[in-house]
């Protein structure tokens, strides 16, 4: 037992460098970062602190992103090889938007702002079932937290079935300060959780950020409280929850048919 | 290129003796027959048709049995060994209700029958992601076609979240004839279609069959057919079509939601 979940994480670990682009070497990390591009995770090898490294890691910290110290069997497994120089950058296979972007889409085609936020959606084929339906339901982004979450891998563009050419995506440090950024704009923030309201009794019209959990645990604790509503998916059946793609398609296409009939 | 798919073919070939149960042998495969076990396929050597094969093929034709013949080197890749005796039989993980039971469990409950039927749904997690829906919607049951179509395996038990304990799945031979019966007890069928009306203008009430099609190539003309609706979702952007079970979940929340609120 002890083995397999061994292998399993090592499994999940790997993924990154088939799926997105592995970067490795100093020169070619600290060029990424210099050059703009989103690096989602940065790996460095333990105890490695010399002068290039710290540059680095000074440009990351620059950036906001996660960094996380490995083994060196670690890190060669991660690149295939010793020519590390003692870091590797997880680049994303997609370029991030800003909220901002988000919001002149919303203003260009003259709609109240309509947008999805993911509290942690860990499974990329959610994610991408998700940004499929955020583009659908007419929304104009999606805005997901830099850690514990899934980025935008080429699992996540699969399953987004074109979508992420259309919908941006936008990767924030801290989901509640843009939160409270965008009530200062107007926005009303909604998110999904049993214990609320009926989605059917709630007035989901006008400027509109809808908030989605983690599969496993739901919305933050602090992101609940963030949120100006709390509404909940009637269930009659004898289970806990829908699939977390399919309770954000629910409850988005319950705020298209407010929008559709006001 | 070759190479990559027939690899892939293998694979998923392979799946069902990792996911379900894999019986061999002469003796085996015609108890499970005799013992009311259902047989999601019976996979037979080819060119083998003496007297006891033949007993065998008679069960799998009374009981409607997918019958796949194979060569000598699949039978012992699928099997993993040479003690086939040139059966193998793959037996459902889970045992399959019949939709009497359904309409049943509908008529104890006082509620008006609503069966979701899955007109070839190929991805075991769309499967299990939408009998979850099925489950949480209050609907009596999931109705799956024998052909082109994924069984109920341990993959799509988890991805239930346990669903599977509590919703019935019945697998029928021709989707089109068990409508044509039902509608006789008085139900209507609506189908998934974008050319279809849209849902919010149509009337879901009453005893309704929800019908999803597969992921690729939709609901299939003739079960489309036979159903009284087509109902569309609403879509605003750019992109075709929502996740087959995303689609369902926002069909069946349609239907609750006219449920709900008469």
């Amino acid at each position: 037992m002890k083995e397999r979940q061994y292998q399993e994480k090592q499994a999940q670990n790997l993924e990154p460098q088939e799926d997105g682009t592995l970067i490795e070497g100093r020169n070619a990390v600290l060029e990424a970062f210099r050059a703009g591009k989103t690096v989602d995770r940065l790996y460095v090898l333990e105890g490695c602190k010399d002068g290039p490294v710290m540059s680095i890691l000074r440009e990351a910290r620059k950036q906001d992103t996660l960094v996380q110290f490995v083994s060196r069997e670690r890190l060669e497994q991660l690149t295939g090889g010793k020519h590390h120089q003692g870091v590797a950058a997880q680049t994303a296979a997609w370029q991030y938007a800003s909220v901002e972007e988000m919001l002149k889409k919303a203003e260009e085609k003259g709609e109240p702002p309509f947008l999805f936020l993911l509290d942690g959606i860990e499974d990329p084929h959610n994610l991408g079932a998700i940004i499929r339906t955020a583009n659908l339901a007419g929304a104009h982004g999606v805005i997901i937290p830099k850690r514990r979450a899934a980025g935008l891998t080429a699992t996540v563009a699969r399953a987004s079935a074109g979508a992420l050419h259309f919908t941006p995506v936008a990767k924030v440090t801290n989901l509640v300060s843009v939160m409270e950024e965008l009530k200062q704009k107007g926005m009303w923030f909604v998110c999904a959780d049993m214990d609320g309201e009926s989605m059917y009794r709630l007035n989901l019209k006008g400027s509109i950020g809808l908030v989605i959990g983690n599969e496993g645990e739901g919305v933050g604790r602090l992101v609940k409280e963030a949120c100006d509503m709390t509404a909940s998916i009637p269930m009659k059946g004898d289970i806990d929850s829908l699939n977390a793609s399919v309770a954000a398609g629910v409850l988005a296409y319950e705020i298209v048919r407010q929008r559709l009939f006001p």
